[in-house]
């Protein structure tokens, strides 16, 4: 019934030690061999129990499991790849994390030719990162998107059924067409949060202290993912440009267009996409992608 | 003890209903007179009890207030004062709530001559609107801004009182600071989100289902204040045009910086602005000014 006995974890921050504590939550009896890089991470581990095994380096993590998945920026994936291609068994499934996926899934196939690889993208997370910032249920409710490379080999099929099994829904499309998607729905919203709370730092006749205590008017909303992981964030910008320059180029238009009709007082046009742009939060919310709370559920008391 | 007697509060929305239900829990002896220009909202108001009387007009509702809060958009503060003026007592104070200060001031100067008059902002909301979504605690622990106009009276001090017995605290600058630090707390935040929903919204190779589905990687973030009132909002960008157009301006360079670190690969441009953005979130946090729990306190569950 399970769809794999041995799972290999490479990168313990949030995604991955929330991976550790979902597998222990819903499917205990499977055996789980971590690894981190930063020794300090994988004394956090220890001390948290997150897996029955850790490595001191990824090739001695990967040896014996039936699913290793990468957990680590996308920008060392094809190198983490190199590392563990020589220890990995006869028939591994190797799967991935990565906020990018056509980049990850062709270094992937260069680092392990012949490999059941399918690369994949749990849609989730917080604006906290390391091994004491996971939770079992951080998957629940939410979307994993797999882009598979090889298509006869079942691997799809069983990681889809691990993430179910974590609470997770389970899309599958092209590599491309999840870098598109995701440009929009996550990379050019981390890129606008980190620009408005830069831009807001480096005010000279706004103090610091002024944009902090005034935050609730809606600054503080940008705060929570510009407070996210830099070198997460720095790999996947890198690795999914062409999508990330497509999409800003079109908010920078749309945006140009929202400053003249401010310029020229054209009320009706303010009005009007700011009608609009009301329904698509109650979808969201609907659809159980957001808190139905006001404020996101914010105390209030 | 009670800095005011009689309140009258024209407007009841999620502000003014808020004002309403905090006035009953924090000062219950007050005697509150309310009216909107919706006779719908007048109707709710009167199921929900939110006031002892409700009035017809403006004029009729403040006849007898030594407080009058108009809690309209921006826009309409000027008419609304016009169409009181006649009516108030003598030693009445006027106050606000509206999100830019300049205009405001300047409108009801000139609508209510040799009045005590306080524009004030409580720096407060949530993307709900109407007289259902107020709730008493709104204010707790919020700051309200003064940017009072006369200095003489003693007018000042007795709203300041008035907001601190509602749970806020309280601040005291010039209109002309107030809607520039608020165009970056503020103002354009809202505009950015009202943007980037509007781009998702409108694109062709990525469908509007898809954008919900996926809204988890930090789109959904945007979404709440894209949901906000298109009135209010709308009169915001008319009434406090330089300032938010000085910030659009900063913000787009920016932007343009970013976009170009991005296309050049210059990863260490991306990874300084991303390490500098974590701070002002710990900040906000420490100060009180968002909820501490990951996710904005989100359930995940």
């Amino acid at each position: 019934m399970l769809p794999f006995a041995r799972v290999s974890i490479i990168g313990l921050g949030l995604i991955g030690s929330s991976i550790a504590r979902a597998v222990r939550a819903h499917m205990p009896t499977v055996r789980l061999i971590g690894h981190d890089a930063d020794p300090q991470v994988r004394a956090t581990a220890e001390r948290l129990q997150l897996c029955d095994d850790l490595a001191d380096t990824a090739a001695a993590a990967v040896t014996d499991a039936d699913l290793v998945i990468l957990c680590v920026p996308v920008g060392a994936v094809g190198a983490v790849a190199r590392e563990i291609a020589d220890e990995l068994a006869a028939e591994v499934v190797v799967t991935d994390v990565g906020s990018s996926k056509a980049g990850v899934a062709q270094a992937l196939r260069e680092a392990l030719p012949g490999r059941a690889i399918v690369p994949a993208h749990p849609v989730a997370g917080t604006e906290n990162s390391g091994p004491e910032a996971g939770f079992a249920t951080l998957f629940h409710g939410r979307w994993c998107i797999l882009t598979p490379v090889e298509e006869s080999t079942g691997a799809t099929e069983r990681v889809q059924i691990f993430w179910e099994r974590l609470g997770a829904q389970v899309e599958t499309m092209t590599p491309e067409h999840h870098d598109l998607v995701l440009a929009v729905t996550s990379h050019l919203p981390h890129l606008i949060a980190y620009t408005i709370v830069g831009t807001a730092s480096d005010l000279e006749e706004v103090t610091r202290s002024e944009v902090i205590k005034y935050s609730a008017g809606g600054f503080r909303d940008f705060t929570r993912i510009a407070a996210s992981d830099p070198t997460m964030w720095r790999d996947v910008f890198l690795a999914n440009k062409d999508a990330v320059l497509e999409m800003l180029q079109r908010f920078s238009e749309d945006l140009t267009a929202l400053q003249r009709a401010i310029r020229w007082g054209d009320g009706d046009a303010l009005h009007d996409l700011f009608t609009r742009t009301r329904t698509i939060r109650r979808s969201i919310v609907e659809q159980g992608q957001d808190d139905p709370a006001p404020d996101f559920g914010r105390r209030h008391d």
